[in-house]
């Protein structure tokens, strides 16, 4: 096993400027809000570029607005790069995406400062988007880095104003006509510090006691969801004239599979998700029966067959309630996105950076979508969680990680860094 | 047994009556609206006041728009009363109500003529207003009849367009300051024909085949409705980050309450109805576990005590469900109607007439609202339920009644008029 050279981190400047952040886009009352290239997006873009520049980084802008912040090494080769996104979802929390890049830049100033100049590359990415909250283009930033944005999408998305992606990124000083430029291949690893945005390790931690060593994630996987639209039709019968015997009530048939879906994800196991969160009931008046009801189902696993499993049997299920109910049944598949495995070796040195700093390091699987999916796809990948306070709350005001929780994670990205490229 | 002396019906005057009215409010696309003191129900109205007239009735138009048409009797007393209501709900059949006033005429004009002079007096009735499709304020023209209306209503009561009602009475010829003049007591019983809205009916005969004798329904009692909103809250947490066990999903709730209701309904009979048909998620987005849903519970039974233990162990149900799945529950009483039982002695008239006709009575409780609901409460009062084709549809455009089920209903309403007037 490799020494440890323990790197300090200012925890205190990693609040600081997470509090300066959460300060751009913040509303009246509730959280934050930056969606791409709005107003408080661009004061962040400029706000985040001045600290790398202060760092000492190597500033560079991408076609999308990318910021990339370099560490020469002394050898060549494309850098270890860490971050994760500025923008937020409205109302958003101080920590989600920004923990990643401000965690990053803290890391690598601090080996800057403590080891000098590496012998690979480095490199801190503040990322332009990820959560899809203004413009329906999640993973615009990890898309355009991966050249995987059409050359007219800038021209066709609208944000729900009505406002074109096209206009805004040219009032951000950016040219549609040049996204492709973003594409790169020089990225040697991912390494993404987030907060886990669920209530596992926190359980974990609560369990162990007080006085057991701090817990933090080492992700293994970021699950595969599968998105199915069901519409169950029936008749819609006068609720009183009508007899319970006979009716056709498709709000029923939904209740039936909603409930079903459960103990069927709790008997695949831990990892699994199948979830009924939206329904719409027509015509949903008080004394006429349901006579159509669509929902969707949300359908979660890190293992590509299982995943794949979950949905055709929550499909079946379905099938299933409309055949004994006497309703007619329709499937929509709406997405599929594959789980994504980190790559092992990275995940492995996350561990033992997370067990060399006398932290407990726990194996988790990330269950939203985060930059890494789509990075995770093209270059060696690896997540860091983590505790998320409030029961694992996020994307809303009451967002929270602990001080101490997020200095772990980013002592831990800054051993890990130091790992991969010292 | 009284001799029955046979009162031929022009079942064909019916029909044409009431296609005549169909015609009035119809819409280019479905069925037929005539909301309360529109300009549809102002054509309809002066088109009935025109036929009563013609037919040798005594009209009068009450404060509120009840149109009365009379046949003086050789004794002194109030008058046997028949009839139903012409507004409509929007994209209405052409039966609901109408075959009631219509048959009500028709019957009365064939009495007449047939028959001559009453002993007691009759009249037709066709009532303003009962189902609350334009302002919220359904059994207008019965709550006028009995006092039940407050003097304030007119000048609170708005339709979706906030048009005040008193303004829309103005503009139809009346004055919203003298409602009150149309209470009476001149009500020596009431009888309504209507379509039955239900399928209750068409199955029977279905079941007893082409050959056997028509079946027309004596209505026993009209249905009480007790209406609850139930709040179920739990907590809004992601899909994918939230493990199964130990979420607090308020649609899973819901859902456990909709399905364990329809089997309380059907343990307590074939009378009793526990429906939810109206459900609002919050938040509805596919990937948030919902925090809280409101749903309604639609409760019916005919006898007082069974509807009031329905909503309570609906109430109930729902405190149970929310106790296992760690939800906030919270019940609201919307309204409770008591349900009215039919004068005996009249619906065994209604009996009687029904088989001296060659017809063949089934007894049958009205699952939904009828101005012999209000009207029930303070007058002997009886309806007559014919079979209503489609299944029972009603208040859509595909509202069928065939000929023959309403020539039949016209004439066992004209044998129980002949029975209690001559």
């Amino acid at each position: 096993m490799e020494t440890t050279q323990r790197v300090e981190i200012d925890g205190a400047r990693v609040q600081s400027l997470l509090d300066e952040l959460h300060a751009i886009g913040r509303r009246p009352v509730g959280g934050t809000f930056r969606g791409l290239y709005s107003e408080a997006w661009r004061e962040a873009h400029a706000r985040i570029k001045g600290w790398m520049a202060e760092a000492g980084l190597e500033v560079r802008v991408d076609a999308v607005g990318n910021i990339w912040g370099l560490v020469p090494g002394r050898e060549a080769g494309p850098p270890i790069v860490a971050g994760s996104h500025y923008d937020t979802v409205p109302d958003g929390g101080k920590y989600d995406g920004q923990l990643g890049h401000v965690g990053a830049l803290v890391a690598v100033e601090a080996l800057r400062r403590q080891l000098g100049q590496p012998r690979r590359s480095l490199a801190v990415l503040a990322a332009c988007e990820e959560e899809g909250s203004r413009f329906t283009c999640n993973f615009w930033a990890s898309r355009a880095i991966t050249g995987a944005i059409g050359a007219d999408e800038p021209y066709q998305l609208r944000d729900f104003d009505g406002v074109l992606l096209a206009d805004e990124m040219r009032a951000s000083g950016f040219d549609p006509a040049r996204v492709a430029e973003a594409a790169t291949n020089e990225i040697g690893a991912f390494l993404e510090l987030h907060i886990e945005q669920g209530p596992i390790l926190g359980r974990m931690a609560d369990a162990a006691g007080a006085s057991a060593p701090r817990i933090v994630g080492a992700v293994t996987a970021i699950t595969g969801t599968g998105r199915l639209l069901v519409t169950l039709t029936g008749q819609p019968d006068h609720t009183g004239t009508t007899p319970m015997p006979g009716r056709r009530d498709a709000l029923l048939g939904a209740a039936e599979v909603a409930l079903a879906l459960r103990e069927m994800a709790l008997g695949v196991g831990p990892l699994a998700r199948l979830t009924v969160a939206r329904m719409e009931v027509f015509p949903n008046i008080p004394n006429v029966v349901a006579g159509e009801v669509r929902f969707t189902v949300d359908a979660r696993h890190p293992e590509p067959a299982v995943e794949l499993q979950l949905m055709e049997s929550a499909r079946q299920r379905a099938h299933d309630a409309a055949r004994t109910r006497g309703l007619e049944c329709r499937v929509d598949e709406l997405w599929n996105q594959p789980p994504v495995q980190m790559a092992p070796a990275l995940v492995e040195t996350v561990r033992q950076s997370i067990a060399a700093l006398g932290y407990r390091p726990v194996d988790i699987v990330a269950g939203a979508g985060h930059d890494s999916q789509l990075l995770g796809r093209r270059f060696p990948t690896a997540m860091i969680f983590t505790i998320t306070g409030n029961g694992g709350r996020s994307h809303c005001p009451d967002e929270y990680a602990s001080p101490e929780d997020c200095q772990a994670g980013v002592e831990v990205l800054a051993e890990a860094l130091r790992r991969l490229a010292y």
